[in-house]
């Protein structure tokens, strides 16, 4: 598999006349892939059944025409005006009840069976038209699926669905009730119809309602999904392909993943450091200009898991965007740092967004690869290096990591439910353990929660995983590794319930909660040794052996054999020190990093990646500001520089 | 009258065969009374009109038979599914116009007439069935009055009942007019229908018809809670109790106390600590897994107020939380210690929510006194001990204490409608008045502002009383103690209007308010002396004496004999300043005590309780970290210590 | 002209026995003018169709009679009860849907042609009855369109109205589609009936469609404010007048003002520092109790311009207002520096609000001259000194200044609208640069964006003015002065495009935007020699003169003869420098003046105004805390001083 970059591209922007220009322009800066197609509805059936498809024909052979291989979007996420008229109750509601209008994009429900089959039609239509087409190479289905809080949805079809959906999952009402608990507060429902969606109850509504909506939710979009997947499918052989979000959990991307072939994320580090990340003031400024050293890294590597090993970068940043509180510009050399790291996590393309920065409309402050008036922006060297420096290891396939993250949506769900303590994020948890590991310049894979074949890793982290089966812990322990569960693992059913046996109920280790607390800021708590339990944490007993203690004497951490248990959520220095324990009883090498500095292997590759706005020396090795060095055997590969 | 504990059970969540043995717990662990039922409509009706009450009869049975006191609650606060399908509309309306759906708990209007009746019907059942049961020994209505915001409701039955409010009181709609000077904006209707809720006005509405609406909306919970009152009363003689909230003051607590017998409160001191009170960063900190130190003792005065001298602790906080931004444990010693504080105030009964904490539902992380498998929560062990305290001074009762403050729901609605600075709230005034009185030592007792007999006290504050009757100030002094008024105090007429004779309006007292200004925070105004006045601070004029002056020569407390106005907001600082001018003047003493340590006296037994997490010597006497020593002429008498 | 004082009265308030002393006791403050009738529809028409002014004509007859003039305001702010059972649609919607109720003010969308009929009709019946009375001097509009949020209103009858808007400007809606560039996201229309207003949609709507809504609800205004100025001219050949207020953009005042003769606002300067202004803590704290040194004076010379020369203060605050989160009373001397200040920037009248202080209703807490029991409030004895005072210079008409300011409501809508960056505002940039210019003691002029007359400045500056017409830079430049266009200057086409000839677009100008970053506080960008660029910075290339550089070597200021371009908002050190920079090569003097003092020149009478809380002496003048000094040739002429 080669490393190629792509653009996404936009032929119904521009007059017809600039295609021919445009496309020998992606050629000639090394660009190989060009998307096109999503957002354009309007203009493939600007009359309802009439269609108006010539257009992208001819958009279609002039870029084929020009070397570049097509990625065609199905065009759902942008309904036009005249399926509202059609379907006037396909509007998302909001929690308060309001449904949300026409006039942007992603205004559809997905419980909405007439839009459902009208997104099938127009699948159905572009898929029979451009299936075999020589040009097109992969399909992109929808667009971003949950980006504007787009899963849940308060509708009346929501409402309908969601009754058939537990019909179906409990068979009769009285399973349901007993599932639920909904004895407590004389919550039981004597009929399916009874039950009501979880928005504007008087105080908090049953947390095993709300998980099972959630559920419902996330189902309603591998649904979704599936009848556009399926459809391309009876009529390519073209792989399949989703564009995902950072940090959007309301729907489980392995689930959708499943139906698809590669999985791909739009990568935006700047506005993501500003409007989705927890972090200190004087974190997000050191890296205001850089992104989070962590944050794309974590998602590559969970989009390579929902890729089962095929994803890509589908919308790179390429500048300042308009979407974030505030959006600075990159530092030069980072959208290069960006895209060589996308290819060290095994990224077979990294696409820009986009090829050209549209001068209307709400995206008419984001930067493309050029101007307005079709001028070089700044992002253009940065991807003309890319294309040159990835040549020299364009073959390097991505090798198993030694630690793995198990990733569950449903607990995202489940925290996000119930959170005990507002300090408490599963993706914040989580991603936290993912630092720490990346701080101690370990590579990583991160796996879904279904995994039971751990063979090769020297240790697995398993935080906040609501539901623990027991499989999960004999499969670790199976494969030599060690399994560091909690905090908050297995701490409820599938149901939302207290397990009969307590938590966290983890098979051969005798560790149990007895108690559990939820910390505001600065009331962390101080470990022996030093760090401390911050958010969380829980009172811990049992005759595992006791490995870090409270300066108060409750046990923070305890181990039987391979299976370890964490009892809080730890500040940065503890968790360094239990990075540091795990990979002493693991037996595996760890490499301390430089803040900034990160470290990822492919293959026999070494990245060094440098996120810092000044040069950095590590082990003897110069990285330059915003720069990536590659080595081989020590020995420097390849470098990118923009300085 | 001795004094027990009690403990709050659900036997429908557990199966049959568990309650005798949960009953022989619970008496094993010194406790008295157990609270069941108000949660259970559901169980007793699960269809409409068809009664299965038989559980009931064997739990009450099963309870009552190991030797306990059961305290039945009406079950209204949780109606079942079927009656939102009989009484649509019966469902309280938020500001937005939003109906507040089923799935959790209280979601009914007051003013819904159907609804009204349905909870008179059930209340007929289970008072007809379980009246004069031996084992019955007092009734709850209903379930914390006002929890969840749900005093207030902007329904269309709201609506009607408050047009038909406002006929019942003002006659024609002339009068009302003129009483609510809606000439101001030609607010002016033409006729009682003309009269909307006010709420989604285009800006604030007339404070006028806000008040007026908030005593209307008082009036509907005393009337309701009364119907069940009434039917309660035809059916049995034990004692009638309601358990109101920490801090809910949409209702006039004194008005539907006024047709019960023992006022009762939920009292969960961490909890409210973080989510109910004004306090520094520092000292939330400081008291983080305490509780404040003066929060749970003013409710308790407030409650002995409300229940006419007879009150109980319906619900105690065991362990942590469930429902507060963050969760924290109690330290070891706080579960006693608050038990004991309540008994020192006078309490009958104290009860532990909850016996068990459940494994299922919105309430499922909040603690009970045994774990959800069945062993023993850490609040066990305190609860017994408290049993066994107490039985030193069981039959103790509580005594005058030399001082006395003002309460008045009625004030709290009326700075609610127009704070006229956001730093400005009843409550907080109030309780800053009855801090710095617990911050010298006394022991305090609250009244309701109708109270007219004053004989044994030697001061009495009414603090921020929003009308003042000159028969309150002459009862005052009649009883020869010196009253404190004000700030804004006398301010407002029962219509919200400008006094005519100006404000304050203290007969006997020569000080009158020439201008109010309220601050910002950080802009206290210093006091010559030492304190500052904050968030309000009122320009004094009259020939009253001078007591206190700001350091820009304004006054800031005057008095005449024994009619004192203070014309500010007080800091700490001011207030215990103004609590030794008072003392002096009034001739009592004051036992000035270090932070933490509370004192509070029961007939002639001295309770010294510390909420600091370390030991403290106070007057030669050591009291433990969260310990209660109980002493009688300066020797210990008893003494709770977990640590 | 005179410069006369005048007071805001209700006659309908009062009984009728007291207006003739009212009367009597406001001439003998020195007051001129007394303003009525604003709010007292319900008492001119209780009934639909019965008018009942006989209480109008006689209070006019006394108020007249004793030597005052009357303003007499059309009564539209406030509509009666009845008019919204006669057109139930007529009310305003917000952004969530909901209708915003009748119980306040200004209950009503300005899109409703019903009540536009309505108030033609009340306006006309006014008009006919007192055109001619001997005692009207003057004519008031409605009042303060746009407080209370109330411009824009998502109704259905603006959904009609506001596509009927667009029909008349684009024709078809193919124009429209291509002009607003909705290809975008398939956002395309079919016919005008699909175009719905833009609230609610699921992410922000297109930009295009947000500036055309917020022009046509500002037309609405103007439409609404013309139906009344024309029935008046047709009854009267007094004066029309509408009171605007402080920071309200949300319509185009220079267009409501082309209709009128005089323009007004209501100067509230504690309530505007407090609630409106970005301004630092301790900036806040400093002028807690005087209001901010420039924001009366910003608004005076705004309103100058708005009023063609002719402008007046409808509303000056006497004493502490109710509406702003906190309320100080302003210090002493405040109320006269106030009154002094609006004379110096050429107010014809300065009108308090209001003679006595309602006991009743929103604004009892509101100050005025009086206190409700008709003794003097602190106020009075100001307004008695500024009637005195202003005796010295009664004459002396405002003057042009040596530099404008261009001020263009389009342009705060525009950024509004895609503000790009959180901490970017138009007002706020438009008020840091007038601010710059009044630190270094210059009178500024302000001037509408279609101004092309400039004789006689030595600068103008147009900062954030969204679409520049060549023609603007030519006019500044034909008048020998320099032209400091930006930050954000000729950003987009009034459609909101990007200008197909880049921006900024200056003619004659080489300095070119290449790209664009928005930075959060405390990002802020280093310039080489003193100062930051915060906020808004843009990458800057071209051949005109670098004047000033960012430390990392990104140009800030350029300039090719008289037409200079700023790239980013400077700090207060930044624009300190800019202005010296632009007066030495504009050849005109600064006088910079220490915080908290204002100079403002009236003809050849220069105005020190000191804003501070204690005495300050500048260039060898003491002028005394919060006072006046009024020189002419360096020789004290008045002095206003209350300490
Ligand atoms: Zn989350
Ligand atoms: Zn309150
Ligand atoms: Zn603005």
């Amino acid at each position: 598999m080669s490393k190629d970059l792509g653009v996404c591209y936009y032929p119904e922007h521009w007059p017809e006349d600039m295609w021919a220009k445009d496309a020998a322009d992606m050629v000639a800066a090394g660009i190989k892939w060009v998307r096109i197609g999503e957002f354009a509805w309007s203009r493939m059936e600007a009359v309802p059944g009439k269609l108006t498809l010539e257009w992208l024909d001819r958009a279609i052979d002039v870029l084929g025409g020009a070397g570049l291989k097509v990625i065609l979007g199905t065009p759902t996420a942008t309904p036009p005006r005249w399926m509202i008229d059609k379907h006037p109750d396909m509007l998302a509601v909001d929690e308060s009840g309001n449904p949300r209008k026409f006039g942007s994009r992603r205004h559809y429900c997905f419980s909405h069976d007439g839009y459902r089959e009208e997104s099938a039609r127009i699948t159905r239509i572009v898929a029979e038209r451009y299936g075999r087409n020589r040009h097109i190479a992969a399909w992109q289905t929808d667009n971003e699926y949950g980006c504007h809080d787009t899963i849940i949805s308060y509708s009346e079809p929501a409402k309908i669905a969601f009754q058939k959906w537990c019909r179906d999952k409990y068979g009769t009402i009285h399973t349901l009730n007993e599932a639920w608990g909904n004895i407590f507060w004389s919550m039981e429902y004597f009929s399916f119809e009874d039950i009501d969606l979880p928005n504007l109850t008087v105080t908090e509504p049953n947390p095993s309602h709300v998980l099972a909506f959630r559920r419902f939710s996330s189902d309603q979009v591998v649904r979704f999904n599936k009848v556009q997947a399926d459809i391309l499918r009876e009529n390519t052989d073209m792989p399949l392909i989703h564009n995902y979000m950072g940090r959007i959990l309301e729907f489980d991307h392995f689930d959708v993943g499943a139906d698809l072939d590669i999985a791909s994320w739009d990568s935006y580090p700047i506005g993501f450091l500003s409007d989705r990340l927890e972090a200190s003031d004087d974190h997000k400024a050191r890296f205001l200009r850089q992104g989070d050293p962590d944050m794309q890294a974590f998602h590559h590597d969970l989009y390579r898991a929902v890729g089962k090993g095929r994803w890509w970068v589908m919308e790179q940043q390429p500048g300042p965007v308009n979407w974030a509180p505030f959006n600075p510009a990159p530092l030069p050399g980072m959208v290069a740092l960006w895209s060589l790291e996308a290819f060290a996590h095994g990224a077979e393309v990294v696409s820009y967004f986009r090829w050209r920065q549209a001068p209307m409309a709400q995206e008419m402050m984001h930067a493309g690869l050029q101007t307005p008036d079709g001028r070089e922006a700044p992002g253009m060297a940065e991807a003309r290096q890319v294309a040159d420096i990835v040549k020299a290891f364009d073959d390097v396939e991505s090798s198993q990591s030694p630690v793995a993250i198990v990733f569950d949506y449903a607990s995202d769900w489940a925290w996000h439910t119930q959170p005990q303590g507002a300090g408490f994020d599963y993706f914040r948890l989580t991603f936290a353990t993912y630092r720490a590991l990346r701080r101690a310049g370990l590579s990583v894979d991160i796996v879904n929660s279904d995994c039971r074949d751990f063979a090769g890793y020297r240790a697995v982290f398993a935080p906040g995983l609501a539901t623990l089966e027991p499989s999960l812990v004999e499969a670790i322990d199976d494969a030599g590794a060690i399994g560091v569960l909690g905090p908050r693992t297995g701490a409820i059913t599938t149901e939302f319930r207290i397990p009969e046996g307590g938590r966290p109920g983890v098979p051969g280790l005798d560790a149990r909660v007895e108690l559990i607390e939820s910390l505001p800021p600065h009331a962390g708590m101080a470990v022996v040794g030093g760090g401390t339990v911050d958010h969380w944490c829980e009172r811990l007993s049992g005759s595992a052996k006791p490995l870090l203690s409270l300066e108060n004497g409750a046990l923070v951490l305890m181990a039987e054999r391979n299976r370890w248990y964490l009892g809080g959520f730890p500040d940065e220095t503890l968790f360094d020190r239990i990075v540091g324990l795990v990979s002493e009883a693991g037996e595996f090498e760890t490499h301390p990093m430089p803040e900034g500095l990160r470290r990822r292997m492919l293959g026999d590759l070494e990245f060094l990646i440098n996120y810092d706005a000044g040069d950095v020396t590590h082990d003897g090795q110069r990285i330059p500001a915003c720069g990536v060095v590659v080595r081989k055997d020590g020995q420097v590969l390849a470098e990118s520089n923009m300085n």
